[in-house]
């Protein structure tokens, strides 16, 4: 059994690195060269627009699924002719867009921030005059990892903001929060289901730099029934991710991701199933692994420059996640996982390492 | 960094999968193709004797470890000219012959069976004099998975008994033991060490069928001991497995094996890290990682015949492992492991699934 993957980055090199246990191979459609999945399976690549090699990519696998919500729609259904594509193009239109992904949250009941789509400066200002200072303003399309956000504190800043900022965007008033959440969740055809235990996130510069497990937390049961409402009516098949900000004991959605997630990272070794595992599990058509955390478990990422790989080894509940990419100023170069078995770990020191990189 | 290991087994590609994510390379030395790790790094297909080769793949690598004791100590000591190779050559000679390796536990007061050194059938019918029906008869070199050894119930099955199995030889009782338990340990050349907790085995015609970690088990601390003791000796760097028979509460030592061990597949999802990661942790200095269980698990092999992978996936607390090597009577062509949060699962209609394979 061949699975075809659109993109090679390093959720890629990490779904292979779980299948590849038991016995599946991997081909990975990416447009750029080198990629970090590239020793792992064969690699086609092209753009993906180029017909003929999504052509020959679709021959060659016996499932399709994708790393990343910067995929074409229009190349999933090309794709979807010769071969089954996992999760559906529709998760993946609306994570493509804030602007559908927040009138589908509403549309859910399933609180979001509130919000003014934005299609020019006059528009811009109408809404400001809604939300007043300070604002966000972010692109309907193509932000991530803080990408394409813009924060507006005062008016005086309204003088960075471009006639192109403006164009295809929606407006949100700041929101003050206690802690950001995601919840991750699995899900196959027949309706299957499986939750990981609730991720708390802490970002820098809009990145994501440090996740835990909360086992038992409290907020868990609510974020569960919004992410089993959004995956039911979906009929979303694979791994998503749900976002949100808690405020008071109440969870705010803030975006989904249609894929495995960076803040899951920590159940390849913490969970009794992956995420990565889970989601081969759930295209498949097989029943989602437990999900069950085994450990506490703290994860950090690797962001720009890779520290002294032996001074990471001295941690002897750490493992070390090193995507094999090139370094770059804010590029996400690997991860690190701490292991507790009763309580979470304390990990200032390396902390300190991370925050340095 | 790029790994060296010579063999090209299942033993391999789990290290390799081990190692991978941390970003390291692998090359491996092996006589045969196909072999199974080979999707995981380069390889170089040649003769353990075949010096130019062997110079090619030292030249490549930056340190050398085996997946398996049947490699000659010449081929150790030949690579040694240009790159470090663990563990040592001493502790795989004593590994490859059962009477250096029962002459080494005595030396170290580790208990093990009483035996005989046979060297023609004179000496045969000299020893069963002493040991007295029924008795096995073993070869010193090259025995593995049951190979190499032969039952006498009684004076009559003598005369399967040729001239060449009883030269260079050993015969002991038939022991009778309470179970068979192994223990695995990581140690660094600093003598860092960590152990994992005792696996229980049960073998099927001399193969290992099952595996379950035992979480705090009354013998630990003496199989702990004697590990620890052994390993000192010998300077050990690496992953070691010592096998023992539980008799009436006493540890008899059967036979040690200087690398990673199929009674420890099971760390692989149960432990904070897995005996692969140590045994690559061990050999680059570093520090051994944690080798706490972290669920209770239960290996299986699968052997001669795998399942239909649909009938292994509707367990959703499994991890299949396939080895895509060609299926073959009595050859190990995978693992599973099921892993349980709070007590050891009892999996009848998977072990009836696994035992007709």
């Amino acid at each position: 059994m061949k699975i075809g993957i659109l993109g090679g980055g390093q959720l890629s090199r990490m779904l292979a690195l779980a299948g590849i246990p038991a016995g599946f191979d991997f081909c990975f459609f990416e447009p750029k060269a080198p990629c970090c999945a590239e020793a792992l399976g064969s690699v086609i690549q092209a753009e993906y627009d180029d017909e003929s090699s999504l052509r020959a990519f679709a021959e060659q696998v016996d499932l399709i699924t994708f790393e990343n919500e910067n995929i074409p729609p229009e190349t999933l259904a090309f794709l979807e002719q010769w071969k089954r594509v996992y999760p559906d193009r529709r998760a993946l239109q609306v994570s493509q867009d804030r602007l559908l992904e927040k009138k589908l949250f509403q549309e859910l009941a399933i609180p979001t921030t509130h919000y003014f789509a934005v299609d020019g400066r006059a528009e811009l200002e109408k809404a400001l005059a809604q939300t007043g200072y300070p604002a966000v303003l972010k692109k309907r399309r193509g932000g991530y990892d803080g990408k394409g956000q813009y924060r507006l504190n005062t008016a005086a800043d309204l003088k960075f903001i471009s006639d192109e900022h403006c164009r295809h965007a929606l407006l949100e008033g700041l929101i003050t929060f206690d802690r950001e959440v995601s919840l991750i969740a699995a899900r196959n055809e027949k309706g299957e289901m499986a939750f990981y235990d609730l991720c708390e996130n802490k970002h820098k510069k809009g990145v994501l730099f440090a996740t835990v497990n909360k086992r038992q937390d409290p907020l868990f049961p609510l974020a569960r029934s919004y992410v089993e409402r959004l995956m039911q009516h979906l009929n979303y098949v694979g791994v998503l991710t749900l976002e949100f900000f808690e405020q008071s004991e109440r969870l705010i959605a803030n975006e989904m991701a249609p894929r495995v997630h960076n803040s899951g990272h920590w159940t390849i070794e913490a969970a009794m199933t992956s995420q990565f595992e889970n989601h081969l599990r759930c295209i498949l058509g097989w029943p989602p692994g437990r999900t069950d955390s085994l450990a506490y478990a703290s994860l950090y990422n690797i962001i720009g420059r890779f520290p002294d790989i032996k001074k990471l080894a001295m941690y002897p509940e750490l493992h070390i996640h090193h995507y094999q990419k090139e370094a770059r100023a804010g590029r996400k170069l690997g991860h690190v996982t701490a292991l507790s078995a009763d309580s979470l770990g304390c990990f200032r020191a390396l902390e300190e390492l991370l925050s340095g990189s």
